[in-house]
């Protein structure tokens, strides 16, 4: 049996707690969170639970196996720190650190430790994203041409990241794990309206082929959009996730060049057939999450989600800033810290 | 009575004979293409019609008042000359001309004639467009954060040109009349997949504000998409022109900062009302706008969309090639002709 | 060549016309109406065209082969009627005739003559309900369960006829053609509001068996509706009309008994698959209905919507008149003239 | 303090335990139900209750001030009757109960005792609801034309009730809320297909005036629709419950007869105006609902949905049974039992 200490139990952590202990083979046996309203509707909801306001409580408890860190980002780097070092495997919630520095650095105590690191991806365990996974991998839309994502809404502001590191996680997680090529550079453009923070952003993202990948992002959007559009080759792609019955289209559209006898006699002709809209596993993808990550540990093998993946995020992020910094520049990807992730 | 010839009977020109031929103090006398279909469909179609293959026929007629150029951008600059040379107006088809420095050359020789130049931009003449620029006039929206417009679907390609020349003349038309603020500079970004012209492009412009326009622009998505996004620090405005009904919503939504000690204080509080969806004309745009032309022509007035709005937008298309072949680098926009439409 | 004479140059008038004219080996040659715009409208837009006001000077027309009735309903009959005495074929507007007596009357003197009869009962014509009879005939949904149509939306008010023998002509027709299985009873309840035709109705159709269809029939919705459920005992589909891209979608879903071992320990287990959107045919309906007719009358055969299936339909309208008016009693189809169409 | 103790844990069960308890000045002190796996997912969830199998446990506990009977149908009068004698108040899950008889005796039983009864038609606390009843109360539409209803989906098959059983007890309450007019009588079509229960039926609400509502319940839709349509005399609305932004839309929407000389003359003319989405209230119904009857029994004032609303439903529910078993016979609302509820 494997014991959970869960730190932080805001927004996001009643949902850790409840799917953690559900697993089979581990449960959560303490709690911390420096609020007493999150305490206060901690207490009750579950029964032989250790209950505190001090992380120190958790990350000294020679009892607990695993450290949940589901905290504002600025303090992820020294709580996954001290959990890795007194010998706890560490789950950490999106994004992973503030820093590519600090990321490495974790990622190098765990190796030396022998410890588990997870990165919050949760989206990467959905059924609609996992389902995208397997058609890409049969190669039901041939080459990729482009990955265009918009994710905007209104709120929900976070007060110390900016939109691209609220929201962008997600997105660039998913690309991630979808495209088989690593991006190389990036170009991002941001402003700020409402406080210094980024409230709107683009991002391009440029690989090493005429694959292109785009992000708009936005929390002064009225309206709620999540949708991902990917065209192929062979096949188009669109996931709509707030449509809650049919997420994933796939349409067997396409051009096709026939005679390129000079520009004005090209013949290009559209490809315009069926629609199709496979079924979507509806299990609650944290819970599949938080039982791959018991697996891993259990198994001593490496999560989708590891501290790898969680620093080529936080890579992205980082060279996001870097870019709308200086007016879109485009920024390599990772290029500081290449030799330790090669 | 004006006396109208048409050259070109393509894909549009129809629809341009068609409401040319509606207008009460003008007629269309003559229609020239020099494709066989083309003309064989004219046949029929109307009666007292000149019908020709030669543009020569039209330009040197001495009893046409108008010239209404309705063929491939590249062919545009040559006609529109002539016509105006030989003392006609021309109403030229969108994209105005092929560089910013033709557009220069028409606008001082219309001026020299004392006749009229109107572009093709037809969208400012739509009632949606026309709606929005009253709802923003009225100040409705309170300044402007962003404008977001996305304008994709399968085709219909341009051999000529690529598609931010083929699709964002009407998106570049639009902000420019709905937004009071000249745009400075841009970056752009394009992929080419079928052939050489890039098939897909993300355009970011910049004011010298805080504002941000965003335009993404492809010839590769499987679903139609035409939704312009316009958030104001007051409301925020969707736009999508697909929707048959609805076409126009604005949201009371918005973001307030209450407090700002420190941003872990930070209070940003969200209003969220009701929304509306104005009734929006529903006349043809096409109509209002050779309406518009011909009597500026009788009243020796200004079109809306006039040589130096047609300059405007070529001086931004032309930007957006800039950037392009510079790997997304930010391009002052009409640098180079800024004295002249000073 | 055959001579086509068009009665009637109304709202469908025009595209009678324009259809009628573009099929090989037939040209409308007459049309007339009663109205002077309607005249107006016509002249100009077609060469070589008698233009009359009465319809006499095309029914008395021996050069004339076809005469096409494009005139409000009560007027059917009689022009129907003389046409078919003076030898020529009949095209007329849904609904048939006022009575299914008169549309007796006209397929017997059509026999008697060797004349053909069809009724415009366009929509199943379009390739969205071809598409779906294709799939219903092969098995895809097995036996079907409900048949569910709505159709609404703000007027168009016929003057001289309800909400019924305006709109249910349609989905009438479409069932007729989908269902292979007799309709034998309805009941009927209308409304109305704003004068004394009911601009509102429900119509429930009975057959032999368990399989149940309902009609939604109405003027006052301030949303437009047009759409059909069928649900089958393997699969279920959706054809929404409105929808420009994807007007059918077929649901792999469904509903098993797996056990019946008293209610309580019933199980009915849910199956929800994949959905599917087949492409549909684009060409306009009304095209393909004209080539049928024209092909009909070449070949001697019997048309899709010959007189009796309009006959079919005035008698299910009828039956709703007759149930309407007493108090949605249940009300046989077409029992008095069974033994003529029998 | 008031004492809870709810019988049944089934599906619905735990809301309701979680909405009481969260109410000031009650909690729920015991949960029975006979299913084990019900009992183990309670136990852990709340501290201090008491877990029983058997009802009485409950009926019989002085301690307990209200029972909530959240049970099967068939069960639903002797829970309550004995609750009621036991001198408790009693909130019911819908419908109220097998037969208006039942419906009758308990509200009898409870008038005697002075104890309320509340049946949970939870809709009629949403904010839709709400605000539709508001705009109907200051006139927003004017004189109601037709409620149309379509509730349909796959599934949830209630296996001790028909499909009107299960879904029109919310449809019915909220139009008898909306709705200031009694409804006299109705007819209804029900078809089974997969068990003896009807599993699509379409029920036709008649008044005393031009008034008419039409309900259509289905458990083989694959699609989910939850749309009311409200045709009113001056304007229209559409209450789409599945749109998470915009549940209720309002149309500036209209008819006007401008001059009746006969049929032909008759001018119908259509406004269309604006459309207008308020903003909805998010509160959890069920909250509000718990809320109002913990306040009815401190404040010894009627609920809104009281057993004599329960009776009502329940009358329409009956009519419904009577009229699908004799062919759509229309049936008098609750007749036998007009004098007990006059």
């Amino acid at each position: 049996m494997l014991n959970i200490g869960v730190i932080g139990y805001g927004y996001w952590g009643p949902n850790i707690v409840r799917n953690l202990n559900a697993i089979e083979g581990a449960r959560v046996v303490a709690v911390c969170d420096r609020d007493q309203g999150a305490l206060k509707r901690l207490s009750g909801a579950y029964k032989q639970l250790k209950i505190c306001s001090q992380s120190d409580e958790i990350l000294n408890d020679t009892t607990i196996d695993i450290v949940a860190v589901v905290t504002p980002v600025c303090t992820h780097f020294e709580l996954a720190k001290k959990a890795l070092e007194n010998g706890k495997h560490v789950f950490v919630e999106k994004p992973f650190t503030s820093s590519s520095a600090q990321a490495v650095e974790l990622i190098e105590l765990a190796e030396k430790k022998n410890l588990k690191i997870m990165v919050d991806h949760t989206f990467i365990f959905t059924g609609a994203v996992r389902k995208i996974k397997d058609l890409l991998a049969q190669g039901e839309l041939g080459d990729i041409y482009y990955y265009d994502s918009v994710r905007v809404n209104l709120g929900l502001f976070q007060h110390d990241v900016n939109v691209v590191w609220d929201l962008a996680p997600h997105d660039f997680s998913i690309m991630r794990y979808l495209i088989n090529e690593k991006p190389l550079a990036l170009s991002a453009w941001g402003r700020s309206h409402i406080n210094k923070l980024e409230d709107i952003a683009y991002v391009t993202v440029h690989f090493g082929s005429s694959k292109l990948a785009h992000f708009s992002l936005n929390w002064l959007s009225p309206v709620k959009v999540r949708t991902t559009l990917i065209g192929g080759e062979k096949k188009m792609l669109v996931w709509n996730d707030v449509n809650p019955d049919e997420k994933i289209k796939i349409y067997d559209k396409g051009v096709e060049v026939k005679n390129a006898q000079g520009i004005y006699d090209l013949l290009v002709s559209y490809r315009s057939g069926d629609m199709w809209a496979p079924k979507v596993q509806q299990t609650e993808a944290l819970k599949l999450e938080c039982q791959h990550f018991i697996q891993c540990i259990e198994q001593d093998s490496t999560p989708l989600n590891d501290g790898v993946v969680g620093l080529e995020v936080v890579q992205m992020l980082e060279a996001c800033n870097e870019s709308i910094k200086n007016g879109g520049r485009m920024v390599q990807i990772g290029s500081d810290v290449l030799s330790v992730t090669g």
